[in-house]
């Protein structure tokens, strides 16, 4: 299976009619980016990056693929040859997988030619918006969380490969474990469960139940106490397994009620070490809701894996530059009533201060970027004597992915997984954020698109 | 790739503790059922059942999954040596793919051991989940479309598989075509594509550019005409064309307005027979909000292949009726506090009058479907002399999809969604709505689950 025909359409016969004008070999640079976050959202988090390298790898039509496109009589011949032979030969750049990302933020640049780069849209985007919706909801619950761990447990409420992707971008984004196996597999993600309601009624007592699942998994596991009667439930498990009871999992009622009174009693039967793990229907604000409430971990599915009311971040992948009949590069754009397009090939800073991020500056043209390097970096220069400035940070943050077609580094997938949730983490850290703060807000930082104005978000 | 790891970790443990305590065997019944409807839906449509079936077939554990289950150390030998040789048995049963669904109607059923049903749970939720989210929300906007061709154009807002299966319920519900070419090749779904902005922005000139799309695809082709001005764009287009030009795409601005204004302006060139597609995030609210205006056919995107606002519908895979010590089947239910299941293996009828649905019959027991069959039946015989009752309708829902392991039929995934295409436009027309009654509303019909009750509901 490659990933050459999740395309559409239109991607092809693009590429037909840009060969026969004799310009498909134009070179071009595409961009993704957002054009805004949701309400509320003071972030967004890129994920995806790792899978989106794989699938340009992927990128090839094979026969049964030119066989297919043939049925469909709307490409031609010379077409259909250049798509036999079609392997990426251009240069990707992108932010870090797991690095934040605002409005305009150019989280990946693909450069080639149009013939090249326009086949690849539709993968791209379908990777990168889904992966990013799941990580951005989940890091707003990880902070929810308060360093208590959670656990992705979504797979089963969305398409069953995006559930592996799920999960993968949740680990990203610091969640601790997952249900999902095939994500425990492909991702090296540390895999955790707990028992259904169906293995509890499948015992003609509840005892039965809890002494089968403690003799075969131990007395760590965790039990579900809420098939029949909760205080029972407890009594029983404490019963049977003694104070070294795992844990006790809630899935229903009233959790945060649930949890005290399940804490009292726990402790009341001496299992003051057996922890309380809640799942049903948790989102960031449910998690919020639960602060000083004595959960010790969440199980948290549906909102996480469908994006917490935002499935689809918006990437979109436009043309922003390309070679024009003088041979030299021009900036393009869509001049569309609601949906224009800043023209130009960017580069993005993360700027900041004593470890804290202050804007993202993205740059659309050599012109900004060269009055951005000169203003700037001498108003770093001349300050430098400021304990302020010295600890002053321009990070770069495109970095090259892919050049002349051939990938820059070949992290395994586990590989991947570990350095984007470094990267999230310590991207996440500059914005100085806490639960405190509350799920919902402003935009943690500016986007500036004028290289003149950088010095004077530091001032 | 196997869709065996598809699967939450818990259904592996509970097979072994299962297994331990020696009633791994114990028959049992698993429904799959959403417990409400999103506000606003008068009814779901079931989706994705093929895939399942699929899916279950595919259900092996290879050696590089045990190998990776054995690394987990949380499964004994004996559950492993189990997992190697596993394959289902048993049988399946369910509604057929495309038909409607409604609180509590059992969509699939599946009967088996413990130990082989258990572990179908995430994969079975995972597929039918998000199928039958992008079907209900499809049909809607089918129907508010009021017989105007809908193309899927999603996929680069999801998952790149979700979006192939998203393609496949669209054309389920009734999309025209879709814009994926892997849809295309699996399902022989027919695929369609206009032009994207980048293509004109390639070119220096506007003009060039449809001149170029023209000469490649003909005068039936689709152009574009946002990117810089729309009118001057249009008399380009059909300057080059001629009246023969295909159609013009829309992408931004107010739809109805400037859908108007094209339209004026197509009949005074003379292309009084080129079409107008609308695209820019439409969903069924936006689509009715275009009832009279002359739009030709609807390009849809994100709101269709996330859902419309509810990417999960919440069905369920619970344990209904098992084996017990005395060799019996006993209906089971969780009492959970929010969360109550109704026990028992149900049967389910959709119940109607004169070609319109009336209400769905979801029986809960033997007992139930008796009073049903004997209370209804004889009402039926009895008043067989009105010409209302003589086309009485009672159709059962569950049909048998695997019978003892085995397919009960292997239809091609074309014929698949052929089929299903069928039902849903036949069990919809069923319920009498059109698009003059909006997309919301309350239910379309009752459940009822008290087979005295069922001859009333046709009085």
């Amino acid at each position: 299976m490659t990933s050459s025909l999740m395309t559409d359409l239109y991607e092809l016969t693009m590429l037909r009619a840009a060969r026969q004008a004799g310009i498909a070999d134009r070179r071009c640079v595409f961009e993704v980016f957002v054009r805004s976050l949701p309400a509320g959202r003071r972030y967004g988090v890129l994920a995806g990056t790792g899978r989106v390298l794989e699938a340009i790898a992927d990128f090839r039509f094979d026969a049964e693929d030119i066989a297919y496109l043939r049925s469909l009589d709307v490409l031609d011949e010379d077409t259909l040859a250049f798509l036999a032979d079609y392997r990426f030969g251009g240069t990707v750049l992108g932010y870090e997988e797991g690095e934040l990302f605002f409005p305009t933020s150019p989280v990946l640049r693909v450069e080639g030619t149009f013939a090249e780069a326009v086949l690849l849209e539709t993968v791209i985007l379908s990777i990168i918006n889904h992966d990013s919706s799941v990580a951005s909801v989940g890091s707003r619950m990880v902070t929810a969380a308060r360093g208590r761990p959670c656990i992705e447990m979504g797979g089963r409420r969305v398409h069953e490969e995006a559930a592996v992707a799920a999960a993968r971008a949740a680990a990203i984004v610091g969640f601790a474990a997952t249900s999902n196996l095939a994500a425990g597999q492909r991702y090296g993600i540390p895999v955790r469960g707990t028992a259904a309601h169906a293995f509890t009624l499948l015992f003609d007592q509840e005892r039965e139940a809890f002494t089968a699942q403690i003799t075969a998994q131990g007395a760590g596991t965790t039990v579900l106490v809420d098939t029949y009667d909760v205080a029972e439930a407890v009594r029983t498990a404490v019963d049977i397994a003694g104070p070294e009871l795992g844990a006790v999992r809630l899935d229903s009622g009233d959790l945060a009620e649930q949890s005290r009174a399940l804490r009292a009693q726990l402790d009341s039967l001496g299992a003051t070490g057996t922890k309380i793990t809640a799942t049903s229907d948790l989102d960031e604000y449910r998690v919020e809701a639960l602060a000083g409430v004595p959960v010790d971990s969440f199980g948290i599915g549906t909102r996480l894996v469908t994006g917490g009311g935002h499935p689809a971040p918006g990437f979109v992948y436009k043309l922003v530059e390309r070679e024009g009949a003088d041979g030299l590069m021009h900036p393009v754009g869509k001049r569309s009533e609601n949906k224009s397009t800043l023209g130009g090939a960017k580069r993005a800073f993360r700027l900041g201060a004593a470890g804290t991020a202050r804007a993202e500056l993205v740059l659309p043209s050599a012109a900004e970027i060269y009055e951005f390097e000169r203003e700037l970096m001498d108003e770093l220069d001349r300050r430098e004597a400021s304990p302020l400035w010295t600890e002053a940070t321009v990070r770069e943050l495109q970095v090259p992915l892919i050049v002349d077609g051939e990938p820059v580094e070949t992290p395994t997938p586990a590989e991947q997984v570990a350095r984007a949730r470094a990267r999230h983490e310590a991207s996440l850290a500059e914005l100085g954020l806490t639960a405190e703060d509350g799920p919902d807000g402003h935009l943690a930082i500016p986007t500036i698109t004028d290289g003149l104005l950088a010095a004077a978000v530091l001032d």
